[in-house]
């Protein structure tokens, strides 16, 4: 038994994160930037199964909840790169369980 | 920085994980089943904000993951109650540090 199951503030909270973090997509891109600053190509490349129009609309969403920081820096043409920032490495907890978990849901479920 | 950064076979139990439970309600569902079972009326009051139609799907996709238990009871009229599997229970570490997480956030980004 969860130890708070069901307790409307414990809900409150869970839901704040959910909205951070909703979608298959999100957690997966700050795990790819965990490793460090990336350009969005890198990216697209690194998260498979992401389209362009995805991912651009997943970091302007990181972007606002400040999970991750987009740097313009001025060269010859600019380059765009993307970090993860420490409220987002705040996550790797939340990433850690899930890791574990998804290898036993694999053996569970898929595995089967 | 997390320990296995962008490492390509974690990315993939991450995201088995993240197909399980996508979406912003699942978890808060297995978060009131955890409390015990519940039939579906007493489910859509507590999951505030769900509709019918969304609570009904969720619940469909949850029993396939083998996280919910849908029960059928021999009673006039019938009864139908849902509740948490153990397999649906092992998410409770991804639960607690989503809810740590969430509080954290609103002081964060929310609170400002």
């Amino acid at each position: 038994m969860l130890s708070t199951g069901g307790c409307p503030k414990t809900m409150l909270s869970i839901k704040d994160a959910l909205d951070a973090v909703e979608g298959r997509w999100k957690l997966l891109i700050l795990f790819s930037l965990s490793e460090g600053p990336k350009r969005f190509k890198q990216l697209a490349r690194e998260v498979s199964g992401i389209t362009d129009k995805t991912l651009s609309k997943e970091l302007k969403s990181l972007e606002a909840n400040k999970l991750v920081l987009r740097q313009v820096h001025d060269t010859f043409p600019p380059t765009v790169e993307y970090s993860i920032t420490p409220h987002g490495m705040s996550l790797e907890k939340v990433i850690d369980e899930l890791h574990f978990w998804g290898l036993a849901h694999r053996k569970e479920v898929i595995g089967q």
